[in-house]
């Protein structure tokens, strides 16, 4: 029974096609609000692979906070133009379903345990967040 | 039997658990890449809402190009903490299978016509290319 139910959700929700391989369906939700925050990590020792790791181990801890919708740990692309940012050494990416879910996120305990335990690491951080219409494309 | 097969990849597919509301269901990849490519656009006339409107429609015209997994326009959310970058009047925010579908993204006509009908409105952009494995969590 719940896997039917669960089948039924699935199978009535709006995913847009794309190949199989790193598919990102999003379920039909045309008016709802999605919250995207933006972190980029500067390290204190700028390019420093070990502290990186580090860095990217606690990040790991720190997408268990449950209001998080989806989280995205990255390091700079190879590309390169002039008004690309290559400064950073860590990108993390989060979506919530609005403002008081990233508000949750922001007392959570899992996340002030967080900040202790790897906020050495850094020098600084660029925080973007931004909210819009949840994607209707995947 | 299109239903079948299109169920029984959903139903096959790792979807963790979420709220109905605005559900981001990720299929099973997990050590697939991920691209974000992430554009902050600063318009001419800061703050101006029709040219505003005008750029964000652009960007709704440039979210067809094909090789987009996810995009998402945002305005800066009503956040304050003194890491926050609030100057940028409009979010653009898109998932790549990985840097060559960014490179075929870059060079599509769809987004030559966008950059030719609607560079004249921004002063500058900012742009973050991040890449790291695909989200294991909706």
């Amino acid at each position: 029974m719940k896997n039917v139910s669960r089948r039924k959700f699935l199978t009535t929700s709006a995913v847009v096609a794309a190949t199989p391989a790193t598919v990102l369906p999003v379920a039909a939700a045309p008016s709802k609000e999605l919250f995207v925050h933006h972190v980029y990590f500067f390290l204190k020792n700028k390019g420093n692979e070990a502290d990186r790791t580090k860095l990217m181990e606690g990040l790991e801890k720190l997408r268990k906070v449950p209001t998080i919708r989806l989280s995205h740990i990255g390091v700079p692309a190879p590309t390169n133009r002039s008004v690309i940012e290559k400064g950073y050494d860590v990108s993390w990416m989060l979506f919530f379903d609005n403002l008081d879910e990233e508000e949750i996120y922001q007392k959570h305990p899992i996340h002030l345990k967080f900040v202790e335990d790897y906020s050495h690491l850094w020098e600084k951080v660029i925080v973007y967040d931004s909210i819009g219409p949840a994607p209707k494309k995947a």
